[in-house]
């Protein structure tokens, strides 16, 4: 199987349906999405990466809906990946939500595409993050990630993202309390939505005294706190104008690139696992059903098992090298 | 680096500082540690694993709590291993929760573990699978995994436990829309907890047409939606019973043991892989900072970098077998 590389040269923001089709394919996960990854990557590097994440009803979509408008009125482009099961975007709520918010998907210069699928291959971050890959290759300025910040791979795509913004509403109190610890490291922004109820001010300050304990040394980005009414487009300037900051902040920052490095090492060993379990069923070095029984049961250890894998892997390989010195 | 595997003689359920001593051996994830794990195997596959999974504030450790005290009144143990950030088990929530909940933590039957470390050796469900084998061998009855039903690593735990149980709110109408995709084909039982609401009945009819469009056959299991006021203890003995009654049409029936098989040989795939990522670290078969940067700014390919570092990785093993043959 190849793949018409010609079809690239018609790559391009507008053309929806290419885009489509190629998120489609690398989707799939198959042989010839690898080939695409490896040919559009040249043309990567160019977009901005923003993560959008926080509870259930905290108002991400109408958050990027509006951040969304603000980037087209600069005459920017923006993608947007939906990966929140709860999110309009990935069809996820009610109809009258996602009404509302696909009308910026008809823009010439918007692409919303929500990604579910756990393929064989890779998780749901490695996917969202190759679908991330593709659509900086066709040239969009902004790409939004919208996420639910509970899970790994949430946290994964968190880390991936240029600038993670981390929205909560003013009653979440408890909520606050609960999701601090693994959201407070990756936000690079907080907003507290749906800033015209009672509790707003409440909320603000028990999320700045939090944030305070942390020590900040000058020279760290302070995280901070935008009030918003999203459906309002309150506070939405300000919004971007800390996205902005922010982008400046990390442009020539030591500690920003460190991070950069490090999420980058972790995606390449993600890869690389994936690469190795895909190798090892293409060669059929599974188990029998009557192996795995003797797991279930207690009698044979699953690391045991592994390692008995992984050598015959091994031996695997040094047979065909021995006999095809071609691999070389 | 070796373990004195003498201390596993005084292994039980009551000896719960050896247990917290070995667990955090095992969430460390270091040589010993899967040392502890092969070594603990054997006296794995006696306990009965059980998986509550739900939106937070459906009252998961509420239910946890009263299934617990029921399985107490058999006489049996319990062991709960909490991987949910809002649960009072795993410190989360308010301190009133935490305090209500803590009462059975300090009998000798009970044993409570929260998870949350995400170590750079597995994830977050592979640690929590270990510890539930640890606590399996321990001696334990009864295992519960508590989770929220949104990550991947929620999912993974979900499979691996013998009985799912969902847990939704009843005016968590739209969270039902929402979470149905993910969760309608994990749940084994289905919860509606805070019963007394008047959208109760409500929610009761909605999940009982969405089950009906899933066209079980005769033989298959049908998840049963029971009404719960976990606080009141009202509906727990009926839980119970759909738990046993469960347990016994899996313990005779093919499909569960076909989605064991599955689950069991993804788990042994994990291991592999994550053995794999180890090696790479421990020979130095890692990039430099110069390279991954190159990777950053779009001019190599994750996909080619990955090829190149797993094709590096045999031919250093291919090197050591031909220099050192016992390895065979």
């Amino acid at each position: 199987m190849t793949f018409d590389s010609n079809i690239l040269s018609n790559f391009s923001t507008t053309n929806k349906r290419l885009i489509a089709r190629i998120i489609s394919t690398v989707e799939s996960g198959n042989e010839i999405s690898i080939q695409i990854l490896k040919l559009l990557y040249s043309k990567t590097g160019n977009a901005f990466r923003i993560g959008i994440t926080g509870p259930p009803g905290a108002g991400k979509s109408t958050i990027t809906n509006q951040i969304t408008k603000h980037f087209l009125s600069l005459g920017k482009s923006v993608a947007i990946i939906a990966v929140d099961p709860t999110s309009p975007f990935s069809g996820g709520a009610l109809l009258g939500d996602r009404v509302r918010m696909n009308d910026i998907g008809m823009l010439d210069n918007v692409y919303i595409r929500s990604v579910a699928t756990r393929g064989s291959l890779g998780g749901l971050s490695q996917k969202a993050i190759d679908i991330a890959d593709v659509l900086d290759a066709a040239g969009f300025d902004y790409i939004i990630f919208e996420t639910v910040g509970v899970g790994q791979s949430e946290l994964d795509i968190a880390k991936i993202a240029h600038t993670t913004i981390v929205t909560l509403v003013p009653e979440s109190g408890d909520a606050i309390q609960a999701m601090k610890a693994g959201l407070m490291e990756i936000a690079d922004l907080f907003v507290i939505n749906k800033c015209d109820r009672p509790e707003a001010s409440k909320a603000f300050s028990s999320l700045q005294s939090s944030l305070q304990l942390r020590n900040f040394s000058s020279s760290d980005w302070q995280p901070p706190i935008i009030k918003t009414s999203a459906i309002s487009n309150i506070g939405i300037t300000e919004l971007v104008k800390s996205i902005f900051e922010h982008r400046k902040y990390c442009s020539n920052n030591p500690n920003c690139l460190k991070n950069r490095i490090e999420y980058t090492k972790e995606r390449i060993i993600t890869i690389i696992s994936e690469l190795v379990k895909k190798e090892m069923f293409t060669n059929n070095l599974v188990v029998t059903n009557e192996t795995i029984e003797e797991v279930i049961s207690g009698n044979l250890s699953p690391y045991i098992l592994a390692e008995q894998i992984l050598s015959n892997y091994k031996s695997n390989f040094i047979n065909n090298d021995n006999s095809n010195n071609s691999l070389h």
